[in-house]
């Protein structure tokens, strides 16, 4: 047990969000919820609990290793903090809905890592996500990106850079070649840091076709050119040429819904969580090296489930959102006397239905400033209680 | 490890909120954090995870027993879910804010417990909560009390009833028993249960007049007659007197500022967590024999954090008031046609930008029904996107 004066210290990378910030964030949070309901995306609240297996069915080694996890003293089974909600949709979608058409849900709450994900990172992001299932065209796919490029413009991102991927390309090539699990999740992590030596080293069995292949990926990345790139030096196998031609009738419809935004390629990306299954997404802006949102296809993860839907989505950390973009100025609030003038009362109480913020200024603390920006104030002039400037 | 088949089952009294009882959820938390700021009280975000002597500081054994531990992987130590956060907004007022005069705070998210309230209580409450630090006097009981009762009111609770008691009314008479903890914990559990035969027999040993007292303290629960008869049957000691002073002047001006709302007392209830000092509350309302909020004056709680500041809040449970509240209709929405034309898609963003809800079918997708009620279409006619009745 520490000493009591340290009482206060929190664990590493978890921190209190204070007003200013709590603020920002949460016009972040109706701003993105409104606009998701806007396109039909119905609100919902998965649990911060779950059990273990249900928590991390079909979801990788990554998210098991981010997830803390503890004993149900009422069943004594294992259960599992959410590192993430995306999962946790998609079981909602496939089982307590169990809708047969399109079904479009979003949802934001807290979810808890183990260990940060980077020298910055907080261990609890406040994560919100749009999910679309149903649907295994890419019309889902470009309705997500564009509600996400929408949303981080108004939540005020300048420079808006969209990363487009696609995890059939990474997998196709990586399918010819005979690996364990073990070398394959080392082999993805070297092409995602695109270390080419690593890579390299790690395929010196492997088939030259291969070996090649996985070397050109690794180039893959910049701007329209790498397409042409990818059709002329990648094998012209099937899915190969279809994740192409997705991601360029993907980058000609969201150039023509959001004409601001820029968009790249990076064909060897395979960062962030293993579900993705299709076109897969990073979207960074002024402010932070890190993507301010991610996104993508996981046309899987309902399967353990017991229902196999098309699923595309994409999510974000409002903490880290709130940290790049400006506060909207608050509105500054009126000072009242503390009194019991039934009068006065009811002044106070017309004002706050209109919206305004009224801080009573309790008995004896007449002298203190407020926290709040006040920049009128209630006076009795002549018995009436009127507004007057400060 | 279970089958698959169960995977998606959730653990006892932890569950999904879908998306009708979200929606209500979601308008509920707007309106009360819309209506705490117009009273000033400031958003802060506590973290879900602390550690555990932080978390537990001056709580008492009950948020013990309630609190999910786990390891942290950085440093060895113990941590806590958070099974309340008002301790830890304590801590941010005595310790991160460090301001000198009246603050005032709020915070809304979820709170674990091991083990649920009741038969059909959640083990994951989305707690909201308000508080007030740094003003000894009962006008902060009061604005708190009002913020209550008018927070519940225009959520559309009908039947409100405040029950105000006081924690120092049963400390005073228990501080002239000699008793162990348990003793103690146990007669408190007894008192607020009214188990008139339980109290007596664990006062045998005790003085006729604290016994006394505490028997007359079990029948004081009513209307306005309990301050008169409390005045008449107990010892009119000082902080007795004194505490019967506070809930009379509270009572007046709560009807006052409330008119709607009935007030009761109940001098003997000591339920709910064990950090509360003063004056405390419950309010009821239509719908649910459970409190709905409850509240009330805990200056203890930040000493241990090294700032003993006055302090009183309430809080309440947005899952167990959404179940008792009629939800706003949503307004209908408007089915759109799923296509590249210009036009068509500028008529769904604007549609969208002034609040309406437009769900785009997406190909394939023509016949199936809606989730959202749908009473408008847009519709091509003569070359222009109209909006058309359904």
């Amino acid at each position: 047990m520490q000493s009591m004066s340290s009482a206060w210290l929190l664990p590493e990378h978890i921190a209190d969000v204070l007003p200013a910030q709590a603020r920002r964030i949460e016009e972040l949070r109706r701003q993105w919820l409104d606009l998701a309901r806007s396109y039909g995306f119905e609100l919902v609240i998965p649990p911060m609990l779950e059990h273990l297996e249900s928590l991390l069915s079909g979801t990788g080694h990554e998210l098991d290793l981010k997830t803390f996890k503890l004993v149900d003293q009422l069943s004594g089974r294992t259960l599992g903090l959410r590192p993430d909600a995306t999962p946790q949709v998609a079981r909602i979608d496939a089982h307590l809905l169990n809708r047969e058409g399109v079904t479009r849900l979003c949802y934001c709450g807290p979810v808890l890592h183990t260990r940060p994900a980077g020298l910055h990172a907080t261990r609890e992001p406040l994560q919100l996500g749009i999910e679309i299932f149903g649907h295994a065209g890419l019309e889902a796919d470009l309705e997500v990106l564009e509600l996400t490029v929408e949303g981080l413009a108004s939540s005020g991102v300048g420079n808006l850079t969209l990363d487009l991927g696609h995890a059939r390309m990474v997998r196709s090539v990586l399918g010819g070649l005979m690996l364990d699990v073990q070398a394959l999740t080392d082999l993805v992590a070297a092409l995602t840091a695109k270390d080419g030596s690593a890579v390299r080293a790690m395929t010196r069995g492997c088939t030259a076709e291969s070996r090649d292949a996985l070397l050109v990926l690794l180039d893959l990345y910049g701007g329209d050119e790498v397409l042409i790139q990818a059709r002329q030096r990648l094998p012209a196998r099937g899915p190969i040429a279809q994740a192409l031609d997705d991601l360029a009738w993907l980058a000609g419809h969201v150039r023509q819904a959001c004409p601001g935004v820029r968009i790249g390629f990076d064909l060897s990306d395979m960062s962030g969580y293993a579900y993705y299954s299709g076109v897969r997404f990073a979207a960074y802006g002024a402010g932070s090296p890190n993507p301010l949102a991610r996104g993508g296809r996981y046309d899987e993860v309902g399967a353990v489930f017991g229902r196999n839907r098309p699923a595309v989505g994409a999510s974000l950390d409002l903490k880290g959102l709130s940290g790049v973009v400006a506060a909207a100025r608050p509105r500054p609030a009126i000072r009242a006397p503390w009194g019991e003038d039934a009068a006065l009362r009811a002044a106070i109480r017309r004002l706050r239905a209109v919206g305004e913020t009224v801080v009573c200024i309790l008995p004896g603390h007449e002298s203190e400033t407020q926290e709040f920006e006040c920049d009128r104030e209630l006076r009795a002039v002549d018995g009436q209680w009127v507004l007057c400037a400060l």
